[in-house]
């Protein structure tokens, strides 16, 4: 209780109970590992940019099951550290020693911020993007691990992010709106019955549960693989990191304001889409030989596990070719939970005729 | 991480986080509210007894909405102290208004541990019954309130509890022995393309990720509502519990053994179900006029949100008419999680010829 509403302090404790835990599955690491989109991006960078870690010590944030560990190895580190909070970290001391590269890679339990490396490292790689790039907060363990341990002519693996957002069309929104509506006509017969049956009023609480079924099925960002076709107007880039450099007061809020131009006719703006890309470009002095970009954007055959977050408006506007969006963006980290996201989108819609409709605000919360 | 892998000790904000939060959303509280055989029976038991609550000090240990609280009022208590870890005390203060009991009932938002009443109470009621009665170990709580809070001659609503043990036929052994199945091809696939397309040589893996997928499609109970045409042999009550004198060293670990005898010819034993009894009887010296009982058994209608638990065997064995079990059955609590259980059958069937089998043993987790 006394650590829950206040986003200033975090419980370890609880922070291991709430996020930790998922990794220590095998199954959800699979789940990671299946992901061709995300295994190609990494492998393709580590291999075509093999002079990166030839004779390097490396350290790997998060190591999870080792593999980006296993690779770095691979192409020629004379040292890999890779750390990993969870149990994890013994199916990847076991799976190090499978590959034959117990004697580059040193698997170490614990978290980042408690670890004590013997040297400074050439290269940190890191797979820490959560949804919509940010959710989950792990970047800031690795930007702590870049400021404590990185070498100064040291690199990034990736080295560059960015977030995207567009408008788009999508089933899901009228589909949520029916699933609340449910909801509450169920409520209405339940505050019936148990006054019937049981002799207690349970209409003082119809607005908090139409609140809190709003926010469940209206104001949460949904995971969706969208199709291209579902982009209705032109997407926005609203934040650029470089991994280098970045800080956590950095990231810890994203705002950006954007305009974007309705491209298709006769349509339904049922939200905005949320996704990110990573690139492995190296660092200026020691540029990559072969620049290689992991996107989740929608695609019609790249589908990632990160997928696109959703968010829906409603009541969704009507748009047309033509018309054109001004969008404020912002996301900040929930008061509740670090590792979750308060976002905010506030637009205005003008028509191809010039025609002006009021702003509109909506709040949500990635969970 | 400090406070998994220790069960001695329990880090209250890890408890928090895992437990009481489901506890605080609304949907949570309408499904238990929706629960008829649960609401009768309270509901029953207290206006059936307003001698027991008429001109009373009631203590409502983990009121939730309010409900147990509200009922006590109307029946005549003098006083209610309906206590309550979570923020649901908000929404249980707003109904205890609505109903015009707020001169009754005090709702105190707290742990139940936490609390200073300013007098000793008559009657503790609580729905604190877990899974198969004692997940959750909720009732650490009610048995700490009591010995703390309830007056020498005070009475506890429910009163006695038992839990029972029955084999059972089900679809869902076969069914979850088919989803391992899949869940392991998948993994022999992975583990190839793994190999092919990242050099990486993931089959150290496979022992520890067979006993993942082992814990949860084999060994976890699972919640099921029966019908009773699925016990094939007599039921047993492996656990009695007197909630005015039940200590938690009491119900910390509980082991029985029994025989049950099949009364259904050729059949398969699925594995067995757990459930529980409660029963509302007063005390010694002031007893129920009308003694009700709650139970979670199978039934043809009176379905409930506790359901049972199921714990299947992998093989099934085969039984008939007349043939016989004896059981030896422990539960004790998970070492992670206090509020989990551990459970072990082990079990030798003799045929009605007099041939016996070898004694099987299997290990099961209540999560």
């Amino acid at each position: 209780m006394e650590s829950r509403g206040n986003g200033s302090s975090v419980d370890k404790g609880v922070d291991f109970a709430n996020y930790f835990c998922t990794y220590a599955y095998l199954y959800h690491q699979k789940e990671m590992l299946s992901d061709r989109v995300r295994m190609d991006a990494y492998f393709n960078a580590v291999f075509q940019n093999k002079h990166h870690f030839k004779d390097k010590v490396v350290l790997d944030v998060g190591t999870g099951s080792g593999i980006l560990a296993i690779w770095s190895a691979q192409a020629g580190a004379r040292k890999v550290y890779a750390v990993e909070a969870t149990k994890m970290a013994e199916h990847a001391r076991e799976l190090v020693k499978a590959n034959d590269v117990e004697n580059v890679v040193e698997v170490i339990e614990g978290s980042i911020e408690d670890v004590t490396l013997p040297e400074n490292v050439d290269v940190i790689i890191s797979e820490w993007m959560g949804y919509f790039l940010l959710r989950e907060s792990m970047f800031d363990s690795v930007i702590w691990a870049r400021d404590r341990w990185l070498k100064p002519d040291g690199m990034m693996y990736p080295s560059h992010a960015r977030m995207w957002v567009a408008p788009i069309r999508s089933g899901l929104a009228d589909q949520k709106k029916g699933d609340f509506n449910s909801a509450m006509s169920d409520w209405y017969s339940f505050v019936a019955d148990t006054e019937t049956h049981y002799g207690v009023n349970m209409n003082a609480l119809t607005k908090a549960y139409r609140e809190e079924n709003e926010k469940y099925y209206l104001k949460t960002s949904l995971w969706n693989n969208l199709h291209p076709h579902q982009i209705v107007g032109t997407p926005a880039i609203i934040k650029e990191i470089d991994c280098l450099t970045a800080t956590v007061d950095d990231i810890r809020n994203v705002t950006a304001n954007f305009m974007s131009s309705i491209n298709i006719d006769h349509t339904q703006l049922s939200g905005f889409a949320g996704w990110f890309d990573v690139h492995f470009r190296g660092s200026m002095q020691n540029p990559a030989m072969s620049e290689v970009e992991l996107t989740t954007a929608p695609s019609t055959e790249d589908y990632t596990h990160w997928g696109q977050q959703v968010f829906m408006l409603h009541p969704p506007p009507r748009v047309n070719k033509g018309d054109s969006l001004t969008v404020s963006f912002s996301m900040s980290r929930s008061k509740e939970n670090h590792r979750l996201m308060d976002v905010e989108f506030a637009y205005e819609l003008q028509q191809a005729s010039g025609q002006r409709h009021p702003r509109i605000t909506s709040k949500f919360y990635i969970e």
